[in-house]
């Protein structure tokens, strides 16, 4: 769990769409927060995406790169060198799975630990599960019956499903941010900055990023509940983007704008 | 890593709602393959039920138990004495999240790693994550545009939806399976019986569960995807059912049937 300098880190690499936040976010913002090296594949050279859909978008594939299992969709991460000694030293690893790469990163780089030891690592992974389950729902206010077809094909069920998700889930979702954070304010270290622990982890870039998406999804509905949750939407927001590593990333180019991924605005989906 | 005598081990707690398998069963599973003790507590006594919706389904909770930060929803585990010395030793700890739970008992359980060291362990996790996606997809079948309502206040959307999960959706999922299992057949120790490695983990366990329930669910889309994936449903589905810890438990009264949960049986809803 120690830090090792960047000279010894692999450099890591980020399998993704080109063009778009999307799920490959949560990744770049641990990276970025722990200030290591990495390469976005898609968004760094014309060649990027022909790999990535090779590695990651094969339909018949019984490897995705370097000796390991298939991978189901993107993102993945490929980490040089990190297939470890049993499996023949040095040969990459490549994970995929948002959730079981902001495990991996959080276990490999102690700035994103937040500490309480165990206990501290698991509460942490329940956070980011939880925000990436919300992450989920608001993809499927714009897809809610077909995940292969336009939204055009099925605004009349979108509009069902944003209603349903705006009154509903976002309200539980926010109210459930809130109390892990009030609770580590009176419990812990997080003098209601952080979610879990005495400083940033990946439950923070992840909680912080589904909001981020939902202020540019649903602009009314969230404005209407800041009144709610003023410390969640307000305090803790705004201190998240002013964390050493992701304050210069957030005003960088590398900082993709939202379009047409998980996050988007259709007007009639928001609250009226 | 190493497996504890039972004696040594924790009293594991299930905390999940009573009467159906849900997704309380995949943590079920590992425990059962593991043959350690544990209580399913809303199953267990007439008052486990209120245990579980004070711990993990009360709104205003700032905390789970013994101190541990707040669940959003059921399943949680909790487990008696594992909160860490760091954190005040011997409390509970309480983790939530079905996906964090399994990499938790694969942590603790040596009888559920599947060999190959760190990479082993991640790629169980990739596969058990994306079972638990179709999990969640076929949720959203009878449930696509309201989570809170009835399937009858939905059924229209719902013919919409499991059309799309029958069609792309689920050979999507079981050609990764199935691969995932070629690529273990040729380069692992998996013998085209295992999913990753050498012997039974949580990818098998829980990819099980979904195909076990797709079965009940579109018993005569499966059937006719046999043809596609006679290894993955026949084979391997077959043998997962034996395997020690589980055969016995798979005829108990543990087992719970299905009826009104994530799978459910409407005629409408299977192939015509």
């Amino acid at each position: 769990m120690s830090q090792p300098s960047s000279a010894t880190l692999p450099h890591y690499e980020l399998l993704y769409h080109p063009g778009n936040p999307g799920r490959g976010e949560f990744i770049r913002l641990a990276l970025e927060a722990a200030q290591v090296p990495y390469t976005d594949v898609s968004n760094s050279s014309k060649e990027g995406y022909a790999l990535v859909q090779q590695t990651c978008m094969s339909p018949q594939n019984l490897s995705s790169s370097d000796g390991n299992p298939p991978v189901f969709a993107p993102p993945a991460l490929r980490i040089p060198g990190g297939g470890g000694q049993s499996e023949g030293g040095g040969r990459a690893l490549v994970i995929a799975q948002t959730p079981n790469i902001l495990w991996y990163l959080g276990e490999k780089l102690e700035v994103l630990a937040p500490g309480g030891g165990e206990a501290g690592r698991y509460h942490v992974q329940q956070v980011v599960l939880t925000a990436l389950d919300l992450n989920n729902e608001v993809h499927d206010t714009h897809h809610p019956v077909a995940v292969g077809k336009y939204y055009e094909e099925q605004r009349e069920e979108a509009l069902k499903k944003a209603q349903d998700v705006r009154e509903t889930r976002i309200p539980k979702y926010l109210s459930y941010f809130d109390r892990v954070r009030q609770h580590n304010e009176r419990d812990g270290g997080g003098k209601g900055t952080y979610l879990v622990g005495s400083k940033l982890s990946t439950a923070d870039t992840t909680v912080w990023q589904v909001l981020d998406g939902l202020m540019f999804a649903f602009p009314k509905e969230m404005e209407a509940r800041k009144k709610e949750f003023p410390e969640l939407l307000g305090t803790f927001y705004g201190n998240v983007k002013e964390e050493g590593g992701l304050k210069e990333y957030l005003s960088s180019k590398r900082r993709l704008p939202y379009s047409m991924g998980v996050f988007r605005y259709y007007k009639e989906l928001d609250r009226q």
